[in-house]
């Protein structure tokens, strides 16, 4: 049998990675690294580092290119799915012409592999046989918390994890909203009682923190985000949205202290 | 000035703790350990193992009791805010009574701090003056998904985490809901087109997982928790409701390619 490992490296920092993931790379006999163009070139050499770290000699690393993605059309969930069948191609002849039998590959991905990631789906599409673990990762969510120390959630409250385009057609969904791959600041249309945590880069010696009412630092992070991305040639951002006067749930009453409203 | 890390130990198996989470921990000198009573002992020996696999000597342990917390009351977040309040009084001693100036405190948080966990919040209360940083943590969340092999949010969609009691209280409010804290099941009424994703004792020897369409397995699962909780004293559980044919979003159309209906 052939197995394969998804190992969740975390969000940026090389020291996101899990003990597990460690383990799993010196496991691995092969990687596969899927490069994304030369403007992410930081996210691949993170791959490299951890490789070098912690991968157990002899180890082979095969490369592949990622299949471009129709950014600019319309359909955004097809484009994703048509982009998520040539990523399988790749998956299938790593696995196929790649791996011996009883040989293990491993591909590292970005984050947690449970979080907006399109490598198990593309997995399921595959006609390989296989076996396959999988790893989890700091996601660019834990990263954004924990950096700006700030819960996802509050207590016995929701919370609503969601993409920029659906932040864009619908707003808020909730009090608390985490947004990710917005590449449009859709939050600049949240009302005034929304609180917002920024973060760019998390993890990495680039990383940008911003916080603040929205209404008040909306123009600061759209400012930012451009003069950085424009720097670096990309950027990774990620935002939680907060209402911070909102029912129900605890609410402070004049004297300061908290009553449950439900 | 006094110092606290907040350090994210994952949600069970100690090969989830990162490299920074043992940093962190080698960097301590005291340690706050808060003990739940005999029957989460588990809990707290996977904190003395890490501490003992990753400490530094000379450190300290402090151990304290976690206040009771009224599981029977109504009023949920009250019962949490009470119960808060008094954890910070445990985390203001340990500050002001155990930390001298210059040295380094830390708290052991089970899974990520940011994911329905109250210590960040209590830390908010305290009067006493320290510096704190947050370490991230895989959460229950990502254990789930990658033992079950799926992932958390679908291409493109949202998706809400939630507590069982909202749960109950509001059925699924999304295609995908992630529900924790959950000691009734409330799953069992959801409709029959949700798959549901179950793991209790995640990352444990007692791990276990169930998956299936919630009609079928409902009932199952509630065997098996009631079974194990019974046993063990205690039960940690965790699941994903998906809504397996729903709109709107990808559609496996009568060929079987994807098309995007939005
Ligand atoms: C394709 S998703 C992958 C998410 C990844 N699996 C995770 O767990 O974070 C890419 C999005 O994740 C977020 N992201 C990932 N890494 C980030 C970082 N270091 N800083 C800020 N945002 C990040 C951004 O919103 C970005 O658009
Ligand atoms: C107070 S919350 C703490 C969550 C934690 N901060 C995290 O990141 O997972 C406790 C809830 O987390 C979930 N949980 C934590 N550890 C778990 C595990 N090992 N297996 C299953 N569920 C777990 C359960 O839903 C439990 O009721």
């Amino acid at each position: 049998m052939k197995r394969l490992l998804i190992i969740g490296i975390g969000a940026g920092d090389p020291d996101h990675l899990t003990f597990q993931g460690a383990k799993a790379i010196a496991a691995a006999d092969v990687f596969l690294l899927v490069d994304k163009g030369e403007a992410k070139d930081d996210l691949t050499r993170l791959r490299r580092d951890l490789i070098a770290a912690h991968g157990r000699e002899p180890y082979r690393i095969v490369e592949a290119r990622d299949p471009e993605r129709d950014r600019t059309a319309p359909a955004y969930t097809a484009a994703v799915e048509n982009w998520r069948s040539r990523r399988a191609d790749i998956y299938e002849s790593f696995v196929t012409d790649e791996l011996a039998d009883g040989q293990t590959g491993a591909l590292l991905v970005w984050g947690d592999p449970g979080v907006y990631d399109s490598t198990l789906a593309a997995l399921d599409e595959i006609d390989a046989e296989f076996e396959y673990d999988v790893i989890p990762g700091i996601s660019s969510v834990s990263a954004l918390t924990a950096r700006h120390r700030v819960t996802l959630t509050r207590v016995g409250r929701p919370v609503h994890l969601t993409t920029g385009r659906r932040l864009a057609a619908d707003g808020p969904t909730g009090d608390d909203v985490l947004v990710m791959l917005d590449a449009a600041c859709s939050f600049a249309g949240t009302a005034d009682d929304f609180h917002i945590y920024w973060g760019a880069y998390l993890g990495t010696p680039d990383e940008i923190l911003i916080s603040g009412p929205v209404t008040e630092v909306a123009d600061r992070i759209r400012a930012v985000r451009a003069e950085a991305r424009a720097r670096k040639g990309w950027i990774m951002d990620t935002y939680l949205l907060r209402r911070t006067n909102c029912r129900p749930g605890p609410l402070r009453s004049p004297n300061g202290s908290l009553r449950d409203l439900s």
